[in-house]
C-alpha cells in the first residue's frame, strides 16, 4: 500500500521571487495552469508584500482572482502582516463565491538577524504583529500555514542553534496555523542535523504539523527528504525547475527542484497525484519564461535525454 | 568518536575522459597535485585503453609515470584487459621503484547490452577475459579494484533487475578485486532500491568490499549515499566539481561531485581527511582547466558566496 506524499509547489511565487527577469500576469497563470495540469495540488500563488520591495509580486491581486479553479486544489497566498491580509481578502472578494480555495501564509525567521532584516523586527515583535494576521485569517475561513526561514542555518549568523529554531518552530505551531514549513534558505543542512530537530519537534508535535522546505545549495536536498520520510513528514516544498536559485550565492541553487523531489517519491513508491511528463512539461515552460536553463537535475536530464533520442 | 569514510577520486580519469576539452598532460597532474593537496588519498589518475577509443587518456603510460608521490597516497588505473595491464606494468617500470602505490581497476557492467556496447563482450566472456587481468596483476603486486556499471539502470535495458545485478557484483567480488564499486551509470537510482540491493549483498559480502559510485542525474545521489552510510558502507567515489557530466543526457550532471559529498559527510561527522578549503581550490582548478561551468553544487554555492562577499 503507497503512503501519499504531499508537494508543495512554491515555484510561481518563492520560485519567480528570486528571478531577474520579472513575468507577466498572464506568463504566470499559464505556468500555474501548466502545474495545475500535472496534478499539484498545493500551489503557492503569490505573496502580499508590498510592492515597494518586491516589485516581482506586484501583480498579487490579479494573480489571486485569476487563478484557475481546479477539483482539489488549494493555493497559498503569502500575507506578511495585517495589509497583506486585508489585500487579500479583497481580492478574493473581487474574484466572488467561486474563486478556488485559498490559504494563507505567514513567515518568520528562526535567527534574528535574519528576521529583521527580512520583516524588520525581531523575532518577538513578528510573533505579536502575527496575532493581527492570524486569527483574523481564520475567522475569515483561511487555514494558515507558517514558514519558518534560516532553520539551519542564517546567511548572517552562521548555524542556528537546533533548540532555538525548534523553539521558533514550535510557538509558531501554536499559533492556530495548520501546518509549518521548516525552511533551509541557504541550503546547508545535513542528515544528522534534520534528523535532531526533527527528532525535537516531534517530541510535541504530529508529524502532519511539519513540513520540510529544503534547499539544494550543497546537493543534500534530498538526502535531507529521505530523513523527513523516515522521521514521518509527508509533506515537501520544492520549486518546478529549481527556479529561484540562491539569493545568497549568485550561480548557486536554492530551492530543491520540483522534478528531483518527485522523481526520488515515485522511485521510492510514494503516491503524489503528480503526472511525470506534464511536470517535465512544466519545468520546460518555467525555463522558457525565464529564459535561463534552470538548475533542476531530473529536468536536465529529461530534457538532455531528449535532446540525445 | 568520528567515524572515516573513504573518498574515492574520480575526477582525473573518470571525469576528464568525457569531457569535451582534453587537457594537456601537465594540467591532469597539476589537477591530481591539487587533489593530493586537498588531502584526498585515492584519485583515480588515469586508464589504459586503447588511444583509438578513448583519445583524452593517450597519455596514461606518461600520467603514470609522473605521479606525484605523496605519503598514504594511492592511485587507481584502469586496465580494461590483459594488453592494459601490460602498459601500466611498462609503465611502473619505466618510473623506477620509486613510483607511488597503485591499483589496477577493471570493469563490467550489470547489463548485457551496456557491456556490449562498452567492451564487445558478453558478460560471461567479460569474466573469462578478467581471469587474464586480475591474478596476473595481482601476481605483480597490483590490488585490484573492480567497478560495476549500469548497477541501478542501463541507459539501454532500464532498469536492471536486482537480483541479476547483485550476481554480477558478487561474481566480481569473488575473483580476487579488494573491492566492489557499484555504479549508478545513469543516476536513476533511488534509497529503497539502493537499501535493497545492498542488503542483498551484504548477506554474503562484508561492508569493507562495497563501494558505492552514485550519479547526480536526478539529484538524488546523496540520498543514496546516505542510505549507504546507514547500511555499513565506508566507501564512496565522487568527482571534484562533479567533472565529466552524463554521456546519455547532455546538459545534465554525472558523477556525484567531491564537494558535495565531502560537505554532507563532514556535516555529520565523518572524517574523511579532506581539507575544506582545498577542496575547493581543486574544484576551482578543474573549472579553469576544462573551460566551463561545473555542476558541483557545494562548489557553486562556495564560489557564488566569495563572488557576493
Amino acid at each position: 500500500m503507497a503512503q501519499r506524499v504531499t508537494v508543495y509547489e512554491v515555484g510561481p511565487r518563492d520560485g519567480l521571487q528570486n528571478e531577474a527577469r520579472s513575468l507577466a500576469t498572464d506568463e504566470k497563470l499559464a505556468l500555474v495552469q501548466a502545474l495545475a495540469d500535472a496534478g499539484l495540488r498545493r500551489i503557492e500563488a503569490t505573496s502580499f508584500v508590498s510592492p515597494a520591495w518586491i516589485p516581482q509580486l506586484a501583480d498579487a491581486a490579479e494573480v489571486t482572482s485569476r487563478l484557475p479553479r481546479v477539483p482539489g486544489l488549494s493555493y497559498v497566498v503569502l500575507v506578511p502582516n495585517a495589509r497583506g491580509l486585508e489585500r487579500l481578502v479583497g481580492a478574493l472578494a473581487k474574484a466572488g463565491s467561486g474563486h478556488p480555495p485559498v490559504e494563507a501564509a505567514v513567515f518568520l525567521s528562526a535567527s534574528e538577524t535574519h528576521n529583521r532584516r527580512n520583516v524588520n523586527k525581531s523575532i518577538d515583535e513578528t510573533f505579536r504583529a502575527l496575532e493581527d494576521v492570524i486569527p483574523p485569517a481564520i475567522a475569515r475561513g483561511l487555514p494558515v500555514r507558517g514558514y519558518v526561514s534560516t532553520v539551519w542555518g542564517c546567511p548572517y549568523e552562521g548555524r542556528v542553534d537546533p533548540g532555538q529554531a525548534a523553539a521558533v518552530v514550535a510557538r509558531l505551531a501554536a499559533t492556530g496555523v495548520h501546518q509549518v514549513s521548516l525552511g533551509d534558505t541557504i541550503g546547508v543542512g545535513t542528515p544528522n542535523q534534520t534528523r535532531d530537530l526533527l527528532r525535537r519537534l516531534l517530541a510535541t508535535l504530529p508529524a502532519e504539523k511539519l513540513a520540510l522546505h529544503m534547499h539544494d545549495t550543497r546537493g543534500t536536498a534530498l538526502a535531507n527528504v529521505l530523513v523527513g520520510l523516515e522521521e514521518g513528514v509527508s509533506t515537501f516544498d520544492a520549486s518546478i525547475g529549481g527556479l529561484g536559485g540562491c539569493p545568497y550565492a549568485p550561480g548557486a541553487a536554492g530551492n530543491l527542484a520540483t522534478e528531483d523531489l518527485v522523481y526520488m517519491l515515485h522511485g521510492m513508491g510514494y503516491e503524489t497525484g503528480v503526472d511525470w511528463r506534464k511536470l517535465v512539461a512544466a519545468g520546460a515552460l518555467a525555463e522558457r519564461l525565464v529564459g535561463r536553463k534552470l538548475p533542476g537535475k531530473a529536468l536536465q536530464a529529461e530534457l538532455g535525454a531528449r535532446a540525445e533520442a
